[in-house]
């Protein structure tokens, strides 16, 4: 039996996992869990799942929950958060929550020797030169979450990586594929949230549309396959069915498919290397399907892919900036404040704004994220 | 470097297989290759590659050959190609014969221990339970060298049998998929023999005009792979980009991809574990292709699928009389002696004409297969 601490667990990716620990009572428990300000849905984790240990995001939050459970250890806040990343029953951390608040108890996690299962894409975005470094130094092995980092690290078993041609990211092309960049001018929110594919939390959603999702990826297939970004590709593939591939250097390519589901990915995670039935798992027709379409991606119409390569390569706090700013413009845009094109053009200027440093350490990490967000909130 | 013998080197795989040679002098070196009555070709492979030990068909053209290449040990015959398979100083014996002729041989070439790459049908078809048994037995590698299975073979890597939910390969559906099963009663010789997407030789191309060649590769699957006739589908896919794929009980499918190209699979067997780079290779472009079509296989249309699961699933010697009057059905066709759909008929009929043996010996097998070529010749 794995015994699993979830960072996050009320989240688009937390709940998933939480379905899939629900399907698999015998083979895992959850130890400990990490909420926001989600309080109800807290409790009804903590009434089916029975976690030792409950760190939420607020002090008035916690004492309610502790006046409610005297029997479950409750902390809270980044201390909070740590606890849980470092819960030292846990054998694997899910690190499923939003933001670069997930960073440290990454951090300290992988100095505790926990094999993390990832789904916090600013942890190796911001900071993949710290995290891969302390995942050698300690080894720990890093699995990914995200459906295009599985399919990859699926694609990958079994092989070496002096191997490796290429690796190929497929993107759905989100909400908006099928419009120019004349009609992305006026679209409103509730367009942005519309994703054809997959059901997801707003931010990722309107990464998506953006294409900034992809770029992340791009960066976080960066660092934790240890591939150069001139070897790594994204094609568009509207069915979202190939979740990625990779290329090696016979030609031979690896791909891994499926019904668009988190699931799976989430339980290859928790049960690698090896795997587990998912009985109730949407199977995969590909007669009935008919047709997987590919197209190529287009760097200008989808121009924040190009600033996550462009941040990517230069490295440093390059690509802190680029996640600070594109958190910062998409909050800023789902709050009404901006239209969508504008997203871009933030992001944009704040790569054009700073100075990159490099080798940063976490400190200086957080502080340009902090300078980032203040610069563009500026901006608005 | 690997130290290889060849058997059936003037045939498609054959010449592919020195292609792939050819292209890796410091990697591999051929020692030891059987040819059929391919005399002029056997001298022009004699001279580039330089082997130590040479097999043909006829005393005859051995005698020939033994008077031009003094300094090389020439042989023939039955025993010539068990002398190739078995020949000491090989690391793998490549085994692209066509014809149940590749049978004994391999058998002798398990019982010493050989890594067996596998391109000859008949082998698994016919006597699956004896060849597995002796590579149990022997602690012998069966490489597949066929696309569709060296793509599963690739998608198992690094993965286990327990968590296989299914084979699913894929048929391009050879010359003929267009068309109904009226508009075959007809068709000329020349139209079956121009398959679509890959360049094969005449029999196998013939056998992916009735589907033949996908039922014969179900059962290689089944042996192969151990993996029982419910859980083999079949799925057509025009393009033969996606060359199989499987799928694991979570849901799921590791495909293995690539431009029609034999080589890929061939070299895949002679380097595995390890892969090689195939700098001569035609890379497949996903978005230039556009489209991956897929569809259900129809087994009233192809009937001889439908013979390969009835004869798969009752085993014994059924698979050896689907196969030997499969190819004097296609011998008889490619003469000119009977129609396209006579093809069905005369299987069909040898499959009703057998009464099966269970667990039959080699001795048996050939004498099934014998006897059900004369059987096929006596109606025609």
């Amino acid at each position: 039996m794995k015994i699993i601490s979830l960072m996050g667990a009320t989240g688009s990716i937390g709940t998933q996992t939480l379905d899939v620990i629900r399907e698999h009572p015998t083979e895992f428990k959850l130890a400990a869990i990490s909420v926001g300000k989600n309080i109800d849905m807290a409790r009804k984790i903590i009434v089916e799942f029975q976690p030792e240990l409950v760190s939420v995001q607020d002090y008035h939050d916690c004492n309610t929950l502790k006046a409610e459970f005297p029997h479950i250890k409750l902390t809270y806040g980044n201390e909070g958060l740590i606890e849980i990343a470092v819960y030292e029953k846990a054998d694997i951390l899910v690190n499923a929550v939003l933001g670069s608040v997930g960073l440290n108890p990454t951090l300290q996690a992988i100095e505790c020797g926990k094999t993390i299962a990832i789904a916090n894409k600013e942890t190796l975005v911001t900071a993949g030169h710290l995290v891969m470094d302390a995942a050698k130094r300690n080894n720990v092995s890093l699995l990914p979450v995200d459906s295009e980092h599985s399919a990859i690290f699926q694609a990958l078993q079994g092989e070496k990586e002096k191997n490796i041609e290429r690796l190929i990211l497929t993107a759905s092309g989100g909400s908006f594929r099928d419009r120019s960049r004349k009609e992305l001018e006026h679209v409103t929110v509730q367009e942005a949230l519309n994703h054809p594919n997959w059901s997801m939390g707003a931010k990722i959603t309107i990464d998506s549309a953006t294409m900034m999702n992809k770029g992340l990826e791009v960066i976080e297939a960066h660092w934790l396959f240890q591939i150069p970004y001139e070897k790594i590709d994204v094609l568009l593939h509207k069915e979202s069915i190939i979740h990625s591939m990779v290329e090696f250097h016979d030609s031979s390519i690896m791909a891994q498919l499926g019904t668009p589901d988190m699931k799976v990915p989430i339980q290859y995670a928790l049960t690698y290397p090896d795997r587990l039935p998912r009985l109730s798992a949407n199977r995969l027709d590909l007669a009935q399907i008919g047709k997987l379409n590919f197209q190529e991606m287009d760097v200008e119409r989808f121009r924040c892919l190009h600033f996550a390569y462009i941040a990517g390569k230069e490295g440093g706090t390059l690509p802190t900036v680029l996640n600070a700013a594109n958190e910062a413009a998409v909050a800023a845009f789902l709050e009404g404040k901006i239209r969508f094109l504008q997203i871009e053009d933030l992001i944009e200027k704040a790569l054009s704004n700073h100075q990159t440093i490099a080798h940063p350490s976490l400190a200086v990490i957080q502080e340009v994220d902090k300078e980032t967000r203040q610069y563009v909130t500026s901006l608005l």
